[in-house]
């Protein structure tokens, strides 16, 4: 979302080289909102605007901006001043600004970059996409567990200026294995006692996670434990980096906005709805709408198999969307109640006979209350009371289907080990499109006493 | 999601009463943890179990229990001890048990409270739920715009122990105006000048909600400015209480699975799935049900018209399916993304035009792709090659339509102010059906030139 309110004054100060205004405008406000109100810029403007800024919230506000537009921002200067930019930024946002720029500029601008930070980037560019190493920054707080509280609090004051959080600090041996954590808050309330040795102070048993375990499963322990940051540790604990609470919402978010795609059967677009390509978007709809596209092809041919059926009683025909959409509705609804309850860990796959049990009590109470209208309804295109009892009789079967079939498959998947939200909505809808109407014509086959469908 | 794991050990443990294993139980693990494997046990056992922790770390285990058995538990003793722990507990998490108990336990329990606990319990309840001041919790720093740096960290050590995050300092004027923040990394870093005074120190400018705004705003604000916490001040800036980054991605999961619901037509649960009452389920999943279940109604009505048409030429029912959810499906896409892109504010109202010019677009791309597969199935199913073409020809204009009707919908939803969600997927397949049949039809009987249906 851009925010275009200021554009033409930031245009005109430019203009007029305002550089009291323009300075203004950089340190006044939250540098999150100043980067908010240049979102109408170009590369060039944005970096004329950010000149006016003082060093450290000139990286502050440069951090908050977009990640494609400060790839465009690093593009447009001069090579050394990207290098230079580059070095003060968080570890994590600098990988991703690099994974944006093409190949030759990122080669380009990693000899300017002190070695340090060189190998530091090419270790956090290693980590697969997803996983906690990629989203981990390597600046956080470390002190040594055999300092006193004293010691620790200038060692902070002193490395405060580059990290990203102090607010928790982690406390490892000589051999960097991760040994606990004491919180800024231990240290301040033990001013008292500056000689305390931090060893006797740190908390031990502390929630880590490995550097290839899934993003989502990061956010899951951040949010049960409440934690500020996590740190994350390699197979011999030794202390990797942190992932911060703003990473987590950012990470929750995310997850939630995939879930919501694959449910309505759309691969996660892994961008925002705009800047995705169009034939990309177009892939990641199609896709799945293809396999959709079969599975009503196969109920075009269940539906034919029934050809003869159909000759002989029409107004059959006009409740056949009527019947499909109860099952698919219902079935929409039961997927995505256990997919969110499965993903946001409320419920357990060995919980599954408790669902089934409520899914079946749903379907006879939702069934038998859409029977009733259905019922009424019927008697309306066809005058027989008898025979319009295909209807409600339909109706109860195809809404207890739906229900057991969009509560089962989702934890089917969660049991092989599949993310359940791939048991999308859609695919639901497709399965009970063919169950629907095999269950609707072998109802009124049976009521009816209509003679066999021969086989086409 | 319960962890059964230790529950046998720990009803030994109890039956034993080995008062040294419980109390390493209470004080080996991070609470949460403690919480998690305790969540087998009834009130009365976790209250046994409790027991055995130290004071500060007996609340912090009871705080991660759940809000249900927390009630249970506060329920199941003595209304003194009762009293002494609820005074003890964060103010936002007192208010959500105070919430859950009975009215006369709530009525026996507020007199055993001191007095400015109990206003203050009273002032929060007053808060309408999923606002700003529901969640805020009203422990937070609080210091004077006039003391120095050095009687500042000594405040702050006094009050450490009873506040929930020392990280965020604010700073108010005589009257609680809220003035600005200092963060407990600038006093540390700011230690070598103890006499320099706080207002010269602070941030100005922050960020804040209000009392009544939604919670969703204060989550988006949140993330947005990286906040670790918000402040929630009222229409004259007096400062309320605070919203810790916990509860915020607390929040972002909650709206987030709320959207999820409303797109699948449920009326959002606002519990666990498993603990939410079966008629509570059946009512929030019916109320959507039958207005879907009235669309389709419609949808058989709209066939009906169409009576004489089908008798003519049967095998076009056979593709009623097909027609039908190629529209709700292409319809149910375009809505997720374009209500996620609006919640997740990646797109604006105004950004419509855009938007359809995109599904325009992708509507031709998918729409062509399945109108050659369908094509060559009518085939199989109806020789004629002429006739068939009724079948691309419906399938272009049916996913068009989908697309743009899904997108559109829910911008229009947002454009009213009302949650662009509630344009959820099966009212757009609702309506994809009523059009897919008279677009279908239409075709058709121009195409096929069969005489005009007689209204019924």
């Amino acid at each position: 979302m851009s925010n275009t309110l200021y554009l033409p004054e930031l245009r005109e100060m430019l203009a007029e080289q305002d550089s009291e205004q323009l300075r203004e405008f950089c340190t006044a406000l939250h540098p999150a909102r100043t980067a908010e109100f240049m979102e109408g810029l170009t590369a060039e403007e944005s970096w004329a605007v950010l000149q006016h800024a003082e060093e450290p919230s000139l990286v502050e506000i440069f951090s908050f901006i977009e990640v494609a537009k400060q790839a465009e921002i690093v593009e447009s200067i001069d090579r050394e001043e990207a290098g230079d930019l580059i070095a003060q930024l968080a570890s994590d946002d600098r990988v991703d600004i690099l994974n944006s720029l093409p190949p030759e500029t990122v080669s380009q601008l990693l000899p300017l970059l002190p070695a340090d930070e060189r190998r530091d980037i090419l270790r956090l560019q290693a980590y697969p996409e997803g996983t906690a190493g990629a989203i981990m920054t390597t600046d956080f707080a470390k002190i040594s567990e055999s300092i006193s509280v004293q010691d620790a609090l200038h060692e902070i004051a002193h490395q405060s200026e580059e990290l990203e959080t102090i607010y928790y600090i982690y406390v490892v041996d000589e051999e960097n294995h991760l040994q606990g954590l004491v919180s800024a808050r231990q240290l301040v309330s033990s001013m008292g006692k500056p000689q305390t040795i931090i060893r006797d102070l740190m908390e031990r048993g502390l929630v880590t996670v490995k550097h290839d375990d899934d993003q989502e499963h990061v956010a899951a322990e951040v949010a049960r434990f409440d934690l500020l940051a996590i740190p994350v540790v390699d197979d011999e604990r030794h202390m990797l980096g942190i992932i911060t609470h703003d990473d987590v919402i950012d990470v929750v978010r995310e997850e939630a906005i995939a879930d919501a795609h694959r449910i309505a059967g759309v691969e996660p677009l892994g961008d925002d709805y705009l800047n995705t390509a169009l034939f990309t978007l177009a892939w990641k709809r199609g896709f799945w709408l293809t396999l959709m596209f079969i599975a009503a092809l196969l109920t075009a041919l269940t539906l034919n198999s029934f050809h003869s059926t159909i000759e002989k009683v029409v107004w059959l025909v006009m409740f056949i969307p009527l019947v499909i959409s109860s099952g698919g509705n219902s079935g929409n609804q039961s997927a995505t109640l256990v997919i969110t309850a499965l993903n946001s860990q409320h419920l357990k796959i060995s919980d599954w006979w408790a669902v089934v049990r409520r899914e079946v009590a749903i379907g006879l109470l939702l069934g038998g209350f859409l029977a009733v209208i259905g019922y009424a309804l019927a008697l309306l295109v066809h005058q027989d009371p008898y025979d319009v009892v295909v209807i409600p009789l339909t109706l109860i079967l195809v809404v207890i289907s739906g229900t057991l079939v969009g509560a089962i498959l989702p934890l089917g998947f969660a049991r092989l080990g599949l993310d359940p939200a791939l048991m999308s909505n859609p695919c639901v809808a497709g399965i009970m499109d063919i169950l629907g109407i095999l269950i609707y014509f072998t109802v009124a086959i049976y009521l009816l006493r209509i003679p066999l469908p021969s086989l086409p």
